[in-house]
């Protein structure tokens, strides 16, 4: 005996969203799915009339799942949507998931660039590791990574003339993150780090998030459904720390407890909320002394890596 | 070769406070443990000269470290101390601790009241569980036992004149409460939380938190080198279920991350701190409109509970 599906009451059922108690059939999965992002955008005004959003696609499910969802929607929300991977630039990792965004990209006839971290900067990620090591920095690969490949998608939004850059960040990430800043005392960070982040200067272009309330599970069923090419080669820099605790620990919670995760993200907002008014015009957004770039820092975290590293960023 | 304490570069070390990395000895462990719940007391304004303060005590090894500690502080902040412990009436577990609380306040010359659930509401929690298994009730002991043991606290301080209401909770009990209300997305809830909680009514006393930054593991061992008795049973209906799992969580943190418990503490207060002006504000204290006592509801939650059980609790 199937369970028929909640929604139709007709098809059998294939996913049970546990947090909300419905059985879904496939059909239903990928309507729902597919307007809880549609309200995202909508209810927060992530994206309006005549936008162009510059989404930045890694190759990941999620981020194809992204690129997918925004194609679908450009004609009934009227904004021009254009897409960037960034080829960080590490042996024997990148190429598949470069690949893998170029194709979907064609196949949705979204314009695609492929930026890469050696032409940008003269180097690639392996050799700025290598030059990290031998002047005994101790920063994490996956610092400078996040430094250099923020700064790139914000360097070329700005070149193609976008408005948005439409990040995959999905709810579990979202979680995880707010967790993260708790447990390093630094929780009003939050209030950085919504759906769509309250920073503004003439330089940044504004960061959304469509899927910070859609778990990542969801993304994976959705990607499968839709036969999205899932990309599941590991970085070889990458850090299995705090973060991967956060991950299983919330991952064991949302098990027995369905809606931790919602219920955290939720949390985060109601928090942003209230601090409107007080910490975030606090939020002071400077420009950075070297490169005139925006940065919370007097000296941004690019000019400042380049100048641990020894080397000189070529000018944009 | 034994370390030799940081404080004192004289003694052996015998403690190691990995979160800050000091070693102490058994001395200077004393000293600075003391210290820093003295530095809390006075950086809050926890207590006044003139105070009358009550201390909770379950007979706990945090409540029976609490009034020693108190006691100690009476001179010197010229506050009045007297202790309370709450017989909630389960078969088998309380006696205990009663006998201990009696004995370390009689040790300490402080005043010391026992306050059953059978005289205060007319019947022992055992029955009270009784009665609401047979009505089907689903709520789990542990909540009935907390609002009816928070209420006769109050009701007992405000009887004997005390303006301050002192509790054992820890900096993992704190911990572990931001993270639950984080979890269940009421991390605004915190705000009623803090060390000495900003919440006023003619008939409420306020509670303050002398512990709020002291790890359980170091209340321990004072307990232990205090020689204060531990009384390590387990009430029959303790409740397993997400502050363990929390609990859990947080100490594999710790260990892996040491200052974890303190930076979510830490970030907690900031956020109270900045929630200052505009929630502390909006949390209205009503009257209970049958009982006429502190509550955020219009009927506060022991009314309630006794509605539900459908039997009347006696006028105080």
């Amino acid at each position: 005996m199937s369970i028929t599906c909640s929604h139709c009451k007709a098809r059998p059922a294939f996913f049970l969203r546990r947090y909300s108690g419905e059985a879904l059939c496939k059909n239903c999965f990928i309507v729902n799915f597919e307007k809880r992002v549609y309200r995202t955008i909508k209810k927060h005004e992530l994206i309006t009339w005549g936008d162009k959003v510059l989404a930045a696609v890694s190759g990941g499910k999620d981020s194809l799942v992204l690129l997918h969802l925004l194609a679908k929607l450009r004609k009934k929300l009227k904004f021009e949507l254009i897409a960037i991977t960034v080829d960080e630039g590490v042996r024997g990792y990148r190429s598949r998931g470069i690949e893998l965004a170029q194709n979907e990209a064609r196949k949705l006839g979204i314009e695609h660039f492929v930026v890469s971290f050696k032409d940008a900067y003269g180097f690639t990620l392996d050799e700025i590791v290598e030059i990290a090591q031998k002047r005994g920095i101790e920063l994490h690969p996956c610092s400078f990574c996040g430094i250099l490949r923020r700064r790139l998608i914000n360097e070329t939004a700005l070149k193609v003339g976008a408005n948005k850059v439409a990040t995959a960040h999905n709810l579990d990430d979202e979680a995880q993150t707010v967790v993260i800043n708790l447990i390093r005392g630094d929780l009003l960070k939050v209030v950085r780090l919504g759906v769509k982040p309250p920073i503004s200067h003439e330089k940044f272009v504004p960061r959304i998030k469509p899927l910070r309330y859609t778990p990542e599970n969801e993304i994976a069923v959705y990607a499968m459904l839709k036969r999205i090419e899932l990309y599941d080669v590991e970085c070889p820099y990458i850090r299995l720390a705090m973060r991967d605790e956060i991950r299983n620990f919330l991952n064991e919670l949302e098990e027995k407890h369905p809606g931790t995760k919602h219920s955290i993200v939720s949390s985060a907002d109601k928090l942003v909320q209230e601090l409107k008014a007080t910490v975030v015009p606090k939020i002071q957004i400077k420009t950075c002394k070297i490169c005139g770039m925006p940065s919370t820092r007097e000296i941004c975290r690019t000019c400042e890596l380049f100048k641990q590293l020894g080397i000189s960023k070529p000018s944009p």
